[in-house]
């Protein structure tokens, strides 16, 4: 074992994990409050705890300028929609791969900036095609250790299902060890959901004891077509609207638009 | 707004919150990895979650010397009892002023060492006569910030109800004023329950937005007396097995000891 502590020691940053209980997602507040303008982003906010991201970015000083999702949810409905029409100037941000609409679509290799601070891209398909892992920077001014949020690519002793969205056991067992278990051990992996309780993991712990990616492809590739999971109990009602909510018209009426 | 982050940078410290979800308790790890024991104590563990916890605990190399209390919980069983069967050696902690039984209680000034670092014991009573709240050391060589668990003592933007268990809110308020709000104020909160998906807060910010420990006295009281909350469901059970439960017989049959 390392001797690293799980914790960031960047001055820049102020970090917020947030839980939404009904679909057991989380919600990540991010932002760089060495700025004057200590400008913020929401990475996977969802609808229902949208006032509650709002009002604490709020009572912390923060201008939210983006609202981003890791892929188009099938659990839950995105806020970012909804935080466009109560935050003008937002702009939401989701992968071009996932032909959703947004205001900034973004590819591998991307950077999102927030002050000083960014958010690297990463493309990791797999549970849905348009799956992407947002790293925070390399170099001694960005946090260290470094985040990763991966979504439902990889979560803490997990992953998402591949049998829905485009999804693929081959490229999900490709994509987390070519783009997330190649970063430094000691990276901290915040993932979309987790049903068990844990709030963070590392690079390290994962490659060591997750279930089913510590195995070899052909096993990950048995495990995953073999869940016999349900039918996604939102799917039908998630993905139609993720697919167009950061696109939301600002200038619709919120009931209306939301209802979209 | 002062420009710190809300994020430990001690290089000993490893550190992991976690979540059980029925009575949305939140149980803390802690352990000093910078020394060769890896000595590590839980904080508020449940019943329900301590396999989850042992379990992490193991994989990350850690010797678990320590289970501890904030106070006699009143909505779950305590995971202590059943933490001192599974893992020898263990020491169960709690307040001297709880009255529950337990290995070590503890009083206000007290310090509890995990290898370099070490928790502060303050007492908070108001919520119980016997909460109290652990505060990570003053010193370069401790964690900056510092991080309070405080129990239910002070939640975020709320605190614990004050009708039961010997319960005061004279005294809770004089409690967190005098003993919480008077940290630094980038010291981090770390309660033992959250409803709404927080997971931290910190000394500044409960300072200008709790709704209720920002009032003035009079109004705290009168808010506390008029919350018309319901009996507690679990307190019946909860309460006696978590009086005698940090007390646990390692030499007792574990089921038997456990149904105590
Ligand atoms: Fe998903
Ligand atoms: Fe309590």
């Amino acid at each position: 074992h390392r001797n690293y502590a799980t914790s960031m020691s960047n001055k820049k940053l102020l970090f917020r994990q947030l839980f939404e209980k009904e679909s057991s997602t989380y919600t990540y507040l991010l932002a760089d409050v060495s700025h004057r303008d200590r400008p913020a982003l929401l990475i996977d906010p969802v609808d229902k705890t949208a006032d509650r991201d709002l009002t604490l970015a709020k009572e912390l000083g923060l201008k939210l300028i983006y609202a981003i999702n890791t892929h188009v949810h099938a659990d839950h409905v995105t806020g970012t929609g909804l935080i466009k029409t109560k935050v003008p100037g937002v702009k939401s941000v989701i992968s071009k791969a996932s032909d959703a609409k947004a205001d900034l679509q973004i590819d591998a290799g991307d950077r999102i900036y927030f002050g000083d601070l960014f958010l690297e891209v990463r493309a990791t398909p797999g549970h849905t095609q348009g799956c992407v892992t947002y790293v925070t920077g390399d170099g001694l001014d960005q946090p260290q250790p470094r985040m990763a949020f991966t979504g439902d690519a990889l979560l803490i002793r997990g992953c998402g299902r591949t049998d829905f969205q485009g999804g693929s056991s081959d490229q999900l067992y490709q994509s987390v060890h070519s783009q997330i278990f190649t970063l430094p051990k000691d990276t901290l992996i915040y993932p979309a959901h987790d049903y068990r309780g844990f709030t963070v993991s590392s690079v390290e712990e994962e490659m060591l004891y997750n279930p089913r990616l510590t195995k070899d492809e052909e096993t990950f590739k048995s495990i995953m077509a073999n869940l016999n999971l349900q039918y996604p109990k939102m799917i039908d009602i998630a993905v139609p609207a993720n697919m167009v909510c950061g696109l939301q018209d600002v200038s619709a009426k919120p009931a209306e638009a939301f209802s979209s």
